[in-house]
């Protein structure tokens, strides 16, 4: 059987979902309670890769499973070995074709913003806190420059090979959500530093120190260096992987 | 000078808030960051003492102050000497007849549930998960029969005080909020168990087990066996302390 699981978790203590030699991983978690359930390869596939310190509520992976217990108990069994920073919030049995990564159309994050001048006690693992006001208007503004299909030279890792870096971004939006401001980003895929680039030019243009066209320019410029710094993890959520 | 802190902490490596023999409490860690602050007395009272586990968004404590640094500074003087789940809202000077518990008028606090089967991992400190489906129409209507003044017996610690468990509750709300159910509840004191008794009732209610009218026969009774257990404290945050 093909099973998809949606899993979440929490990165705080995890350096990234990819199995790394000698560090504490999301997929080296997951692996090792397959590995105590009868009938299950402790192989997986991931929609996507996140960093260390970023999080999810709607991670997508996928296993084969001869069915050493019913499909309907599997997100239990699972949740018995799994340690308390991840949790698996559903198991189902899918068509032979489906691939977490290759059948998924989009990938929806969510940015975390605290703008105060305190540090926050409560959450502080899962928000980024900037010592300004931020502008939600203003970023929205400059989140409209960003969708469409672009080349994201300006805003991704410089490890993402020059010539593979055009993507389709859905979606960008920013609001107020009680004490935060949220920036969600619907995707088709995710570059490596993406999103957290993204975050970080908005901050820039939130708080008053460029506007929102700039946006537009360092878009346009497909330059690495003229881009701020890229937000911190922490803030980060893979929120939700959407199949078609 | 009397000055009045408002305060955040993520209460889960708490023993609370009040002061007790080798105990990390949270009322230890302001003291021990005023008595690195000139001019500050390292004595203090807050509006109230919040159970180990529980958190605040904001709770109110004064100290007296003779001016070792300009009140403006104030709060991020003590953040800088305060571990990472204690941070200081705000810092401002109050006439000399102001007392953080006896000038306070309401104490609003938040219970949050989760409600699905898969336990939680991002935010898990910050809820209680139960593993049905909470119907908030129901709760709303067993939260109803609670408004108003009334002995809590039935709801609060045995340890308070037979004779002394009068209390007026104003507001008593439950509605979704994301993927979570909130509980909002406004009195003018809560006693020991009281906010965490009334959770615990409600999720009886909610998940179907007893109908919204028991709630009013439970307070009624003034007694303290008939209620159910009292919800975890990890669910539970001082939202604000109101003074008029």
């Amino acid at each position: 059987m093909n099973i998809k699981v949606v899993l979440e978790y929490d990165g705080s203590a995890f350096a990234g979902w990819q199995l790394q030699p000698h560090r504490r991983t999301v997929e080296a978690e997951v692996r090792r309670a397959l590995s105590r359930l009868p009938g299950a390869e402790p192989r997986l596939q991931a929609a996507g890769r996140t960093d260390a310190g970023a999080h999810a509520l709607g991670q997508v992976a996928g296993f084969r499973f001869s069915g050493g217990v019913p499909v309907s108990r599997l997100a239990a069994a699972l949740n018995a070995w799994l340690p308390e920073d991840v949790s698996v919030l559903s198991a189902e049995e899918m068509p032979d074709g489906f691939h977490p990564r290759f059948s998924a159309r989009w990938r929806r994050y969510r940015y975390r913003y605290l703008d105060r001048s305190a540090r926050p006690a409560v959450g502080r693992q899962y928000c980024w806190q900037v010592p300004r006001r931020l502008d939600v208007e203003l970023m929205s503004e400059g989140a409209r420059h960003l969708v469409g299909r672009h080349d994201w030279t300006s805003f991704c890792s410089a490890a993402e090979p020059a010539g593979e870096r055009v993507r389709e971004l859905r979606e960008a939006n920013v609001a107020r959500n009680g004490r935060y401001v949220e920036l969600e980003l619907v995707a088709e895929g995710f570059l490596r530093g993406l999103a957290r680039g993204i975050a970080g030019a908005l901050a820039e243009v939130g708080s008053g120190r460029r506007p929102p066209g700039w946006v537009a320019e360092l878009l346009a410029a497909r330059n690495r260096h003229q881009a701020p710094r890229t937000a911190p993890a922490r803030g980060l959520t893979l929120m939700e992987v959407i199949y078609e």
